[in-house]
């Protein structure tokens, strides 16, 4: 016999799952779940196919400072612009890499020469199954974008020093740039690695 | 007459709004919105009361290293034991801190001498109104937790470097922890000033 899995004081049981809404763009799942002391409870969340982020990196000719590009955005749940890095849904079917590649390119114009994967993100473990796959990419060329219809959203550069400033100060709040300005951090100080390769 | 707003070319404006589904839990409104164009669009969004996270520090006695406390917590949407740090939704009329002195003492049993606070956290930009406060706390007394009825989660402690290397790894994905993880290296690095208080 299998020995018991050390979490298993902590997992919860599906015992059946429902709708709860499906709207045009979420869909929410009810589902009732046995506890570890064998109680019931519900769980809510929003159903979410998976999403990308691209930290897209600029280096000056003399390597003396590393810009971002970033975006700011109106998100209507807050009612404000924020400032973030692109990022977008997967299309059904898509993998990661594409979707990364699309993104940055629909949103800011930009072509990547190489890209490095650092790793993923859940942005809200409590109601939602969203995963952010975070892409670092450099080499950029410019180019024209491609927006969506009903996107709209400015493309501008700062330093990565700009960008923890604002992190700190905050002019940045939205969880996902928060992330990246952490990778962006210890990648710049060389704390951490990446594994760059060009498709 | 004033000038426009600098972001005019970005905003939405709420044209209507209706309530797409009410759980137990959650709550999802559906607005049709204007988009700067003039064109129609939905925005879904779950409306969320506000919560908070609680960085606790645990300093050494001879101060060589700072220890934080942390919880594992199964997270029923993504089927998986999460690392994160404490944090809890505000009761109705709670202020943030009194709901971040609650959720510590009520999950770790801590109490703390020092609270200092960071910054704001939006989670999820695209489809939620939730912010998240972000307290440090630190001159901790264990004491008993108080979980709420259907409430299982461990408490442990790590170094911060082990933190770090977690969120390199892959082991910290919850973005709320991430973003823990920006705060707590800075200030220990001291690029970050807190304002610490002692209610």
């Amino acid at each position: 016999m299998a020995s018991p899995a050390p979490d298993v004081h902590l997992l919860e049981a599906q015992l059946s799952s429902s709708e709860l809404c499906r709207g045009k763009l979420l869909r929410v799942l009810s589902d009732t779940v046995s506890l570890p002391d064998g109680a019931q409870a519900t769980r809510e969340y929003v159903v979410h196919p998976g999403a990308v982020m691209v930290i897209p990196l600029l280096v000056t000719a003399d390597a003396s400072e590393v810009r971002v590009v970033l975006e700011r955005q109106f998100r209507y749940p807050l009612h404000r612009v924020m400032i973030e890095f692109p990022a977008g849904k997967l299309d059904p079917g898509e993998n990661c890499f594409d979707c990364a590649r699309r993104e940055l390119l629909e949103e800011t114009g930009y072509s990547a020469q190489a890209w490095a994967h650092a790793g993923v993100l859940h942005p809200l473990i409590s109601y939602s199954t969203e995963v952010i796959d975070i892409w670092f990419a450099r080499g950029l060329t410019a180019g024209a974008r491609h927006l969506d219809a009903g996107e709209f959203l400015d493309v501008f550069t700062a330093s990565s020093d700009e960008l923890l400033r604002w992190c700190q100060s905050g002019e940045v709040t939205d969880g996902k740039t928060l992330t990246a300005a952490l990778w962006l951090q210890n990648v710049i100080s060389g704390a951490w690695k990446l594994d760059w390769v060009s498709p």
